[in-house]
């Protein structure tokens, strides 16, 4: 994200090395390369990766569109089912927005590998408040 | 960990800080140090980490119960609630088994701030299959 | 259903009204109507009313899938997310299989009403086991 | 529940049962018998029976605390992990309150049966929000 973008950086999303490739209305991708860095002791991609890519994602992408409302976008629950390990390439997160609503918004996150299979399921809320209030 | 520690290194865990404090058999306590790391972009830590100490905590600590036997051990799913941002001083994770079943584990997970004030909670089921076996 | 029903009868399924449309392998539809007995104090229709019928289509879709291996389904999770009560008319339930596998099968179930507008989101994990095993 | 209790009735609640014992600050407690009318097809307490006995106790005891500030509680989401299943006797619940916020409350929910095991675990959110409000 340049433009638009929140205005400190998203220190996790460096860290495991989130790069963004879409942010459209109905669909935010991203995707990062698996490396040492994201496995867990076993060789897989850490559970937590997934949650934290849905996390970025979902938060970035209601925040670009409640900002010009003077209003902050804050994860409210984060519930990833994993279904298929990935071991290497990339781990490709696409995440589309089932309700827009004034005090929350629903996002459904597709995790995927390289081959395109379907490795995991996340459900994430985010919040939307007025800024300043807590 | 030490003895016992699965074999290779919790690579998403090292990135993040993930620092072990106990592993006994009723309580997991790890806690990690509050950079902008893992700082999301307005500056509180990134929902995406309480996630991940839950799955690295409660999955080294059902493999370290399980693998005597043969089996392994793997996220099934995580579902994080978000109550108190934390914004600085320590992430804390104290992970409680409260299923211990021949094929799952399930694990609730609390997230404290350094004031000891519920920060988030998360719930974790954890995998337990024969080795070599998908 | 009637040929390959479960041999015993959906008890909460009638209680609430239960009723199937479809029972496909992509796709899995039932509805019921909204009555007094569905609703809770404030008039809104019961949220566990859409996790049951979550728990009741994906189950027993599973099993018709699983039985004729000697397996049996049993719910392991059930989340619902709820985005717009329903006060009136139908429930409509929509199930859709995510992942078909050995020891799970993950779906995905859209609750909405006679308006098609989006209601409610249940993610469903449902236990695949031989039966006579625990 | 009797005085202060909703104005309409638990139309879900009655049709399965449900029967209040306790409606304290830190803990509400309630029950219920289990018939064929709760039951699935083999013959096992239906997950969803769960998942609603969980969403009538934490919404009605959110309501009981907010109401007097003109406040509504709804269900925002409702999250079961089954654990072991219940096939006669009664199915008991007890919700604690583990965050009491201004826009939302967290609930934990343990299910057991008659013999004390833990049976089910809910988490519940339920959305607190001004009367009148969508």
């Amino acid at each position: 994200m340049e433009a638009g973008a929140p205005p400190g950086r998203d220190g996790l999303g460096d860290l495991i090395g989130l790069e963004y490739l879409e942010m459209g209305p109905e669909e935010v991708r991203a995707r990062l390369e698996v490396t040492d860095d994201v496995r867990q002791p076993v060789g897989l991609v850490h559970g937590g990766v997934f949650a934290s890519m849905a996390e970025s994602l979902c938060s970035a992408a209601t925040w670009l569109n409640v900002k010009d409302d003077g209003m902050a976008a804050m994860g409210q629950s984060n519930s990833a089912t994993f279904i298929r390990p990935i071991t290497e390439g990339h781990v490709n997160a696409t995440a589309r927005p089932r309700h827009r609503g004034r005090t929350t918004w629903v996002w459904d996150v597709e995790i995927t590998d390289d081959q395109e299979r379907l490795c995991a399921l996340v459900r994430m809320t985010v919040a939307v408040r007025p800024i300043r209030s807590d």
